[in-house]
């Protein structure tokens, strides 16, 4: 049987939309039929054929790599996950004996192998995937949120891994995932919320998440004096990557604060440490993929009572043929998150 | 100058009000006329000279530990409060340089002088107390607010000691603290506040401030397997002390779950370790005042942000004079928390 | 082919050398030689056959819980484990991808199935075990020591996940659990560590193993006052489950200290919550089983670096077939740790 | 009375020894005659007049800020320090009241004073110092111990705001700070303390504190590779401030591991943050002073027990006349601990 599957065929710009076969699997994993899938800036680098695409990804292969759907079918191992199963997974594989695996470190092991990266993804009508990997969804959330609950577990990992409740609470950077970050510091209790942005309507979408306020970068350090009485943020989550950004998260962080570092600067930083981190006592925490899984449950938990509620967010659903426009979509900077329909 | 004062003068049932001199202060004191005071269930335990009040309490003193209101003179080595300040304070005094004190954990110091119990207290017109316990209040909280920073002090030790965020959280007990506790979660970020008590009036209480359900103990079981799936609870907090309840607390909470132990039980419990505790992986928390002062720092922060209000809570304002009545109404088991405004 | 086992065969005392089939192995288990094994209390419960083991096992299944060994064979779909490995193994087993696993808490799962208890142990020539729980032991770990990482698991479970570096700590109770307690405790950095044991050989053992003081229980609060200048221990490891040392483990913990329950109470005991933990802000932790698998990294490491050695505490090696000689040596309680070798 | 101190007299090089006014007292201070006093590379900042100095310091004052001494006087609201009694101090002055002193933060407090930089320190006969900076030394401990709390209390700081235990510990820089925390590291169960720096002698040194290695930076990759089975060191200890030794720090740390700053680099660094900290997911902790008073605490329960012995650092013991000769040493990059004796 062939399948529909968008494809990274050669070394060099754009994809290729395939008839491909179904996936094989194994005894330990599941095939799921991919119901949505979330586009990610990811998926862009690897579109445009970057410096980081062109040294990471090996053509061949299918992209894509946040997804929810239906199993399909399960290996004859595979205890915990039935045919019908709605689920989305985590799309970081790791050798499940490792040293990180076994403690509690699974997201940041080296030998993680990403689909849509490493390995065939997700656009496409069915993927194979370990049957650990697999993450069930309540019948009360639907598929398109199921399948954007990797960049949204990037934000509750990046929220949750700070302590929340009561603390004055800075976000730099409103796509997607820093937006999902402002919804989830809300719903944890920060007492405020203050995201910044260049783009109003990044800032707009910030402030329907429920920040409290949501200003230019040039106006942050008013807006945390006001929300901290003059001590500074509590805690700092960094979702831009851009270097004045970094430098204005460990500025605008208190003595003895929190800096989540979330986004990926694309060149290095000139830091003075002494005055910007250990004078002032700073914690800084680097935020890769997901913890594997308090990470997953958290979003779970926050999503089933409502007090998260990620859908103003997905600003554009397309087709999976509508590919071209989903890349230039989130180049143009201007939409939140985009997702396909299969 | 003379000023009022309700005093327990002698080792027997009762209180008397009394004009008595204006406190003296020490230079590394102030003094403060008091606007609001909370009346307490240990109040109670003076005013009718139990068991415990006759092994503690040396009369005469003025009885009386929740207040707030404003500072009326500060001593000569005083330099963080100005008269006309808008205060509350911390009643547990402790030696500023033990052990305790200076590893952040003054709330157990055994060498605690309670005011109100162990020296004079705070229901009277005036007030005088260590520049070092005294807690500013902003000028958007009421004095009626300020006065009960005591026992909401203690729901919010024994709330975000415990991981809020997401979690399925029981209260066992809605008495005044217990229902406080119910909106600290609630605004925390819980993912499901169940409450409970025998008694209707309080759970209509906590559900106003913000339950998801609020069950009779008979029913708990079934409200913590719904809500959380059959797992149990994450955090139980217990706030009642009745030994069914800390029974129920222990069996509910799942397994690798935290119980919080606020009620102080009249009588000892006979506990199977093996399969209350230890077998569930369980952690158990004492709870006692509150942490000095990172509570009242958190606790300014919920007020602040306007996420938490206590203000139903409060259901009876009296005069110092109608202190009887004020005994009879915390003795009914129907009030939520009972003030004097003076 | 046909091998050695110690099985108990049906509902009442004893247990059976016998020859039976060598296991078969699933696609993701692996066969292992066993070379150690050590004997434990549970063993003895089941072989004199107890009310818990008669509320607990069902006969006939082949006893024993701690071993190491060769890894004789793998599975198909076995990757990280390798014939002639040398290894030892957690012997809970738990479903892989239940919440409790996921979430960094397989030790307490409710649907743990015990090894030598719910289903075929490790008393035997072979064992089948899911690779999933195999450990590898290093090169200079000899099988002997590899044959009791359960038990040493479960005392650095208890040490490790409270603060030791500097504390005061005391230990109730030096069977073997506890003598390994005792040397771990030393070796991550105690600055006292008091022992008690009503047993003369026992206290001299955990003299042996490092502790600066071993006395009797009646003499306990007194050795703690001295380590502690009166403060009382920062950390009570009780691993006796005798009541009157649960009672002391909450009297000479220091106001706001922690305490660790490991020893198993056989009956009930009655707590007086409000002077034994509430007013003393004591934080009480269950201890079940070995954390997975952060608690065998701990071990391994504490092996390598030979800052601990568990040697001193096995007092007898035996054959296999000395097994009633085993279960006489563990109910004398003169015993330190005894051994199989097979 | 006049007595001696050493002066910086005016906005130039150099120091003068002086004879001064002994100084007063407030009323909750003490006097304390200076026994023994550290001299740290601040005080040859400020001798030498470097561009810091100039930024920071105001001439004339008392230089010093590390010591220990008796007690010679008491205010007349100062309760738990008597004369005679054998004391150190912290030499950072914060507002007792505020944000930072009250949440267990008094560390980064912006508003601190030290004493011998913004106000007279303690290269004198005698110093005045605020009764609640006071902390008594045990009768074992001798005066030259208690003079250098200061810095030791830095490297206690370093070390154990990680989590030592079973743990491989990279030390970067073998000064005397780096060196006591070569020794806390190991007293604390390091499973490996592995330390670097360009200096043989100070290499010597950290051996003979208990380091298992120590090598030329060139060298320190393939020695954590050793020490770790090539997963990288789990906490690194960065002590000297060096550009190259912080990218060693992120460079050597294992994925999901932890670095400590404490070394002041006196130019900004150009840091990948993508490869150096964020994929590896580590975890950044920017080190000032030391808690108050937690590390005085845990400085405490290791010199009492044994475990950790400061001695070796301390090279070189002058008089106070001999200040000279202290600079040149320290310079020289030779030297451990250089005290002066008074």
């Amino acid at each position: 049987m062939r399948v529909r599957a968008l494809v990274k065929r050669s070394a060099g710009p754009g994809f290729v939309l395939a008839e491909v076969p179904q996936p094989e699997i194994r005894d330990d994993e599941v095939l799921i039929r991919v119901r949505n899938a979330g586009v990610c800036g990811t998926d862009v680098h690897i579109y445009t054929w970057d410096a980081w695409a062109q040294g990471r990804c090996r053509p061949p292969f299918i992209v894509g790599h946040e997804f929810a759907g239906e199993v399909a079918a399960v290996g004859a191992l595979v205890t915990d996950v039935r045919v019908g199963d709605r689920v989305t997974a985590e799309g970081h594989i790791v050798p499940p004996l490792s040293y990180f695996s076994r403690t509690g470190q699974a997201h940041v092991d080296p030998a993680t192998r990403i689909i849509g990266v490493d390995r065939d993804g997700c656009f496409a009508d069915y993927i194979a995937m370990p049957a650990s990997n697999v993450w069930h969804l309540d019948d009360a959330i639907p598929f398109e949120i199921g399948g954007i609950h990797d960049p949204m577990g990037n934000a509750f990992h990046t929220a949750l891994t700070a302590n929340i409740p009561g603390s004055v609470v800075l976000v730099t950077g409103c796509g997607p995932i820093g937006c999902f970050a402002v919804g989830i510091a809300k719903a944890a209790g920060a007492s405020c919320v203050i995201a910044t942005d260049p783009n109003p309507t990044r800032r707009a979408l910030a402030l329907r998440m429920g920040a409290h306020e949501a200003v230019a970068p040039q106006d942050a350090a008013d807006a945390v004096a006001r929300g901290s009485r003059g001590l500074g943020a509590d805690v700092v989550l960094e979702m831009s990557g851009v270097p004045a950004a970094v430098h204005q998260a460990f500025a605008l962080a208190r003595p003895g604060g929190r800096v989540q570092l979330l986004g990926i600067p694309s060149s290095t930083i000139d830091i003075d440490f002494a005055t910007e981190i250990i004078f002032k006592g700073l914690t800084v925490y680097g935020v890769v993929g997901r913890r594997m899984y308090d990470t997953w449950l958290q979003m779970t938990q926050f999503l089933r009572s409502g007090a998260f509620d990620p859908t103003p967010v997905i600003t554009h659903r397309l087709p999976l043929e509508a590919f071209d426009e989903a890349m230039r979509l989130i180049q143009g900077g201007e939409a939140g998150k985009v997702v396909f329909e299969l």
